[in-house]
């Protein structure tokens, strides 16, 4: 038995023991077990699936060839059954999509953009990163020998920046972190000598607290956050300590805690503490798009590419899907499986006629997608790097491009590098894709020009920009679910409808995420297996 | 003119701006003017030194090849000095400098140490991180094309672990950051609407700062930091939201804030947030002794290895170093030049007669070098990775190790791994240093045990432990310099005596860092080629 196996039947078992006593002790006696199994923390993911064999014979018609639909597919593939893919593009992926020089792409209403990008260089219109516990987007990353990288999410050094605060100069992101970090510490610890916190906790917890906002805060001897080498060390000097004579440091200024409110800048600090947003977080090297690629390469001819699907018929022996030539057109064609796992999402899906209870339909076509604009653009020179000392991570700004990311990889080359320019959704990606992709980019160009200005505008070359609810594949970046749709809908959504079950992000509550995509799909499969299996 | 001479020649006329601003206006006015033309935050390292020509036949013989002495061979080099380098090991990098399986370490009191760990392995017992300002390094880095990578100093996921807490469980760093965050938000959030704050900040700024209080601290809409999704995006949840059927997340409980302030754990969670420990920081690849070796590689034979330097002196024409070879003894050798940059670590020069004046001397004297431990160890598998689903960063504890390093390459890697398994200064690096090597490496296993029970002992194959005030060629980490001793002896540490002047990071501000080499180097030789050619 390998490692791998002997681990999974252990983690089995222990969800086993966990249940009973979930259901013998409540929720919290369970947590409390969890704890001391060293299990509280557990992914969505439950490991990679054991399905068993197949029937022989058994066989499957995946719908989508994204990451829901690969995972389907080569697990399925594993047990035994005969799998058929049908991908509207020309290219394995789906979202997961990294764009390159020489590749073109065609948005709803026909504009076209051509990409100029270097060699080298590349930009994930789609997903990416890989938070480090996402095990189930991770373990097929493993599984199929995609190399990963780093990804930095919170850079001190980039900056923060609103067009109504510091007379619209950017501040870096250490700045403001530490300046609003020592500020509150210095409040917290005066009202612990205060009657505010009398009643809420002890005077001992007091006095520890004041000690903790200290170190928190970088608060000096009188418990103060001001200039000096506590609050330098934070911040960052204007000059740091340096060799030999004439070395000392020159402390920098703290902005007033007013200020800093007032800026609204600090709306910016947290994000990094997201789950999905903790270190570590990882890329695929060379894109997001290598893992697509690499499903692709292992399902071979297996996917069926150009394939638009136009109808999806079911009746008691099994499910055809009627699909023309994407690029060609041409007359429609057939095929068939006993089985449907069917990853179209539900922007599309609701367009296509389906023979499935009005359950699943009214849970479609109730499902908005966000929209959401990524623009890409290839710069001559890094500097970013060079003259601003921005290595990777992000800025943030109150401009219509919300944020530039500073690619990932070869950090101090001498050459290209090609930022994300904007990553916007809801109100500014509807205004951002109203317009041309060239204007998106002007207007990308333009906020740019504001954090990194004389340098912006001046060394760009080439860009793109992609507003996903003109992806004509996807009409959206994700499903948008609200909580009263998820409490009427999402079942019936997920739930095996006949010989069809539904898979993707969309069915998930990880929306949005590859994780949710692989955790869906997984969650269909065994469903729809275990059906299979007691047809 | 290239663009680099382009820039540092602009530097240095803002720089000559900024003197002029600061001689007429005062420091504040100066750190006015920084501000505007987007200097602050301006880096000890000056760019690298114009020194010009040297006059024909000059020559320099450099004490030490470290970091320092290499730079200033390199740079005096390249203006056309004669030089040479003596240097007691048999390799280039002193403290720079990682360990291979096959070397060989043999410490004060002639305990050997012969490295086994695998092809592809190996362990920094110096340094092992550049953050991203350590500007002066990282030029050299790039001249050198030394490669490098991401290094992670914060792994959210990570242990922070008391034997006095949590019944001597480890908890995970994003639980006792976001229980901290949490409850500290919500008392200050709370301390908004009492009279605590009166006079302090206005009301506008309460009702904004109870706002930011909310985003900070993941607070409900009721402002309490408790179990829920907000606190459970921050501290992580018992199970993530998955895909499917059966995919909602189960929330977390935090802990009390007595509970959190009690373990002592909060003292783990600004580290990060040190200048030098601020995202992003880099490694080279495959060791940080891949610097040393580029610049041993740049200055081939000018590097004179095992040679153990017993005498300095200098006279009106020069300097004369008299050495012998620092493993088979023999007959002393003379080597002279006409001035000297010594870069022998003050533990050690203090030992060796040189005639220079009394206030070198007593500077050199004074000086205390720091006690420090690391102890690297070699495991057969990775279960930090497989099971605890820890990549890179570090967990910290109480006990006498203080801290494990995880390894930060081959991450996902089904091979072994290296981790730092002990990095203590003072009072513990005394207590392990007083053992032989195999027990500090056990005493750090029992450490380690109890962070990764049933694990860690069970995967160790072989191991390292070196004490820095027990390197014979250091006697300490760095050089520990005392506020006082600033004070009186730190310009006389520095300033040129005769033809000699001193380098490393024991004569910059930024003691115990390549960065303070570095700076320091540069300075020393632009004021000793100052001399040479007014001499």
């Amino acid at each position: 038995m390998s490692d791998q196996t002997k681990e999974a039947k252990e983690a089995l078992s222990r969800r086993a023991l966990l249940r009973m006593i979930g259901n013998a002790a409540g929720s919290s006696a369970m947590y409390g077990a969890m704890t001391s199994m060293g299990l509280a923390q557990e992914s969505g993911f439950k490991g990679p699936p054991k399905l068993g064999k197949s029937r022989s014979g058994d066989s499957v018609l995946v719908l989508g060839a994204g990451i829901a639909g690969m995972v389907a597919a080569m697990e399925l593939r594993d047990a035994g059954y005969k799998v058929t893919v049908l991908e509207y593009n020309n290219r394995p992926g789906g979202r997961n999509w990294s764009l390159y020089g020489g590749d073109t792409y065609t948005e709803l209403g026909g504009a076209v953009q051509k990409i100029q990008f270097d060699k080298g260089q590349y930009f994930n219109p789609g997903p990416w990163r890989l938070p480090h516990h996402h095990y189930g987007i991770l373990h097929y990353v493993n599984r199929l020998n995609v190399a990963v990288e780093p990804f930095t999410q919170v850079n001190y050094n980039a900056f923060v920046h609103s067009t109504d605060a510091y007379g619209g100069k950017p501040k870096r992101f250490r700045e403001v972190l530490a300046d609003f970090q020592g500020h509150t510490a210095e409040l917290l610890a005066k009202c612990t000598k205060t009657a505010a916190l009398d009643g809420t906790i002890t005077k001992e917890d007091r006095e520890m607290l004041a000690e903790a906002m200290r170190d928190w805060g970088a608060l000096d001897a009188d418990m103060k956050y001001v200039k000096g080498r506590a609050s330098s060390r934070r911040r960052g000097p204007v000059r740091a300590e340096g060799g030999g004579i004439d070395s000392l440091p020159i402390y920098s200024q703290p902005d007033a805690l007013n200020q800093v409110l007032k800026s609204g800048l600090w709306r910016n600090i947290a994000g990094g503490q997201g789950f999905e947003s903790q270190t570590p977080i990882f890329q695929p090297k060379g894109g997001m798009g290598m893992i697509g690629k690499a499903f692709g390469a292992q399902l071979g001819n297996m996917i069926q590419y150009n394939a638009k699907v136009i109808d999806i018929r079911q009746d008691e022996k099994g499910v055809t899907a009627t699909y023309v030539d994407a690029q060609k057109g041409g007359a429609p064609r057939k095929v068939s499986a006993q089985w449907c796992v069917c990853t179209i999402p539900a922007t599309i899906l609701s367009q296509i006629p389906m023979n499935v209870g009005g359950k699943m339909k009214t849970a479609i076509n109730q499902l908005s997608y966000s929209a959401s604009i990524k623009v890409g653009i290839q710069m001559k020179r890094r500097f970013w790097e060079q003259d601003d000392h921005i290595f990777g991570g992000m800025s943030y700004t109150n401009q219509a491009n919300r944020q530039i990311g500073y690619p990932q990889w070869d950090y101090f080359s001498k050459g290209k590098g090609v930022l994300l320019a904007a990553y916007t959704f809801d109100k500014e990606a509807y205004h951002a894709a109203s317009k041309a992709p060239e204007q998106r980019i002007q207007d990308a160009l333009d906020a740019g020009e504001k954090i990194h200005p004389g340098q912006y505008k001046k060394n760009y070359e080439c860009g793109v920009a992609v507003a996903w609810h003109r992806v004509p594949w996807t009409l959206g970046c994700g499903g948008r679910w609200t909580e009263e749709g998820r409490e009427a809908h999402y079942n019936n959504l997920c739930a095996l409808d006949g010989r069809i079950v539904l898979a993707g992000e969309h069915a998930s509550r990880l929306a949005e995420w590859q994780e949710g995509s692989v955790t869906s799909s997984l969650d269909a499969i065994i469903r729809l297996h275990k059906r299979a299996m007691s047809a």
